[in-house]
């Protein structure tokens, strides 16, 4: 196992009508859309080429996930997903993730998701070196 | 061309918070994902594996989706997804839907979407005989 | 603090296209809308009107929700989301699921959300007695 | 009737893994919520404060919406929204939209949504002049 010094990208998203339910706030679920988007970002941001790792019949599904939430998203908001690899083990990865409205900068919740990596025969398997290496 | 006899197919779904929106009904989009359910539950109700075609290598995208709003559905109502294949052509088919608020019978919105069939080249194509004769 | 004997509700809710991400899976998000339907059909089978309650001011907003993902729901598969009462307090309450594949019974994942009563300040208040007395 | 000269405004959105299905392109109903990221953006881009109108008991619900796919967008791609108001009536309007995949500049789809303006008594009502002066 590998302690990473985290690196944190930031991703932005305008919060629109489909986002909110009736309560006038984002539908809690739609938080973890936002992390997903992070990790993408994170992904690119960091020079990896998530599709070819994929291509080559790799995956890391979600194992686990888990969001805390402290204030409420609006509709119109921006919200800034901040994302980081906070753990690396040889066959699993931990994303946390911290949103927040920009202009303000509320804390609008923290989360995780735990992935394991699966290899081209649907089986846990260490992470490929060329995910690892820019990771 | 062939004129088809509507045979009239019917699923039921419960609306939740994650369907609405602020205005407290649910988001326009979300009917959208009603017309697809309305589909499946059509083929499966007229004995047709949509499964089994797709495993084949076809598939019937979506080319146009269209819907007129008439009343708005809310949190905890059940809508009746009615659907029924309007036209059937050699390389196209047409559904078309009404969904109504169980309960009240109240007409929510009706709509179509117009499927091209593309073979396993990714080219339109005829519409396979194993799809075309449960239909 | 009240330990409550778990009375489970179960929940049925067809897969489709739309739950569907590239994987050829549910994509993770949506677990968690199944987890509302869950608590909806909760409340709806132990007799309560939550709808009445949220009218009168109140609201149960989640506070955390977690899921863990032990294997994936398919396309036409049909899940049962199980729910249960796990924990109840002054002012939070916390639902257990379970979400299993109906046919093959297998678990897809497991999961909770813990949720604080807001009042109609918008503050954190007692559940109000009406909505206890049927949980 | 007014017609309108139209000013196209245009919006950037990041396709995720949610907004797939097991196609491995977009689902067809997620173009809808990117519609309404247009009209979001156009209003924004325009001086218009559609929340204020919101707040004075004002909404444009959605009466009929269209869309006519060309081509499919793909995880990781970029999208481009462009909307225009197309037609301006004493009770209506009608935006229209064409996405395109930023890049290599792909029609992706185009389409139309019809927006009636109701008032703060929930009845059809005339278009409000502070909404029409920015529009």
């Amino acid at each position: 196992m590998t302690h990473v010094e985290p690196v944190v990208i930031e991703a932005r998203q305008r919060v629109i009508y489909g986002d909110t339910d009736q309560m006038k706030v984002v539908y809690y679920a739609n938080y973890f859309r936002w992390f997903e988007l992070g990790r993408l970002e994170y992904f690119k941001a960091r020079g990896g080429d998530y599709a070819a790792v994929e291509a080559r019949g790799f995956a890391l599904p979600v194992a686990s996930a888990h969001c805390d939430y402290k204030a409420s998203a609006r509709y119109e908001d921006v919200v800034l997903v901040r994302t980081w690899l906070a753990e690396l083990k040889r066959a699993s990865m931990r994303f946390e993730y911290e949103i927040r409205r920009e202009g303000d900068g509320v804390t609008l919740c923290t989360g995780y998701t735990l992935h394991a990596c699966v290899g081209p025969t649907g089986k846990p398997t260490r992470l490929p070196d060329e995910l690892v290496k820019f990771l």
